[in-house]
């Protein structure tokens, strides 16, 4: 499915930022590089610059025009500033993202069209697509280097993508898979959390202020696994014995 | 607000991946580079990937240690490899630009680190971290160049930034309003109480096995404030009062 997505660099002025589009494509699963016109291609700057993504480079395909670099396509997306005398469907990386990879999984032949360093795409080239995308900059230094472009709209095509092969493949992977203490064990760890302290005298039963409520606060956050439980409950019994005079395994002193 | 984010580089090899980061960092709104032993700085080529970023690299501190790029932080987020031995809690880059924009949004100084180029954080840095964040590649061509994650980071925090600032209007209700603890209070913390499981004997000098580790991926998660940060040192003061036979203050026995 990604591999019916393609990326097009229009008149790519140094061959360095060629290799690194390679480069964040790679790292985000895109492998279909359409280059319209490169100053320089191919260049030991392109090789070093993509490191590792070589195989992207060789499998470059090199065109003389916009039209040839988007035969086949059904979806074409520009990258363009903000500010244009002609309106157009504008689109953030983002919602770009969702709207490419639902096109592309229907089998659809998508394009993402980046422009010159300088110049970035003419009117007439922005005009051959349907979408003009622009990546949120500041307005007082809105110039992206190309590279980091194409790796802004990989990266979302690639969240994106990730988010349709979950919905497809069931359940949600969990963000931790340790089990975590329940509510019963929690409630264990609390009364022996609140008898050590008043074997330790931090807490005065006759004065226990809200200090049990603040620790439990603090716990609650957490959502204490139940091995971390084990260490917590651990040090509360090395606490008490110490406490009670009872032999103890110390030996450093 | 976003002048409370940092962006942290700890042992940079390539300068022009200095530049690349800085430029990335200003197109998204990012001024504050600490740079933790980058092995050329300043240098031409990181002047040239800057490209019109130059008053980053200019204002950049350089700093010995990751400790010290961290003072003040309460948030520290780390980027990572998605396989670690030790599990920690994740975020994707989007939950980062999220927390990151909510915490910077409370006043909350906060920091985004970023590993060497080939080798990324150590383990030990990474437990520095609150969270790690993985940004979603190919697992089989995963390493992002160093300046390209910068982009995807600072991007998110950018995108949750401008929804927030959409959003100001009608306020967000801030989830905690109270004094989170500072990392280098935080590792006060830390170093107090792992001198207390010592002098109780639960943690053995010579076989500290994870224990600190798992420790501090608990109250990590958790966010600590500055007043429970002092309830639990003073737990740690009582315990140790108790392991070395001094004074205190139980009565009940």
């Amino acid at each position: 499915m990604l591999q019916n997505i393609r990326v097009v660099l229009v008149g790519t002025t140094h061959p360095g930022n060629i290799g690194g589009a390679a480069r964040a494509m790679k790292n985000m699963g895109l492998s279909r590089l359409v280059l319209v016109e490169p100053r320089v291609f191919p260049s030991p700057e392109a090789d070093a610059r993509a490191s590792g993504a070589g195989d992207i480079l060789e499998g470059a395909q090199v065109v003389a025009t916009l039209e040839e670099a988007l035969v086949g396509c059904s979806l074409v997306l520009g990258t363009s500033a903000r500010d244009r005398s002609l309106p157009w469907p504008m689109l953030d990386p983002r919602e770009s993202g969702v709207k490419v990879v639902e096109q592309a999984g229907q089998g659809a032949e998508v394009a993402l069209v980046f422009g010159r360093e300088h110049a970035g795409l003419t009117n007439e080239e922005l005009q051959r697509c349907h979408y003009h995308v622009h990546i949120p900059s500041d307005p007082a230094f809105s110039s992206l280097n190309l590279a980091a472009a194409v790796q802004v709209l990989a990266y979302e095509v690639r969240m994106s993508w990730l988010a349709a092969q979950e919905s497809t493949t069931a359940p949600v992977a969990a963000a931790r898979n340790a089990e975590l203490a329940t509510m019963d064990e929690m409630e264990g760890f609390y009364g022996h959390l609140e008898a050590a302290l008043v074997d330790i005298a931090f807490l005065d039963p006759e004065k226990p202020r809200h200090l049990m409520a603040r620790l439990r606060r603090l716990y609650g956050r957490s959502e204490v696994e139940r091995s971390e439980l084990s260490i917590l409950r651990g040090i509360l019994t090395e606490t008490q014995k110490v406490a009670r005079g009872e032999p103890y395994k110390r030996k450093d002193q």
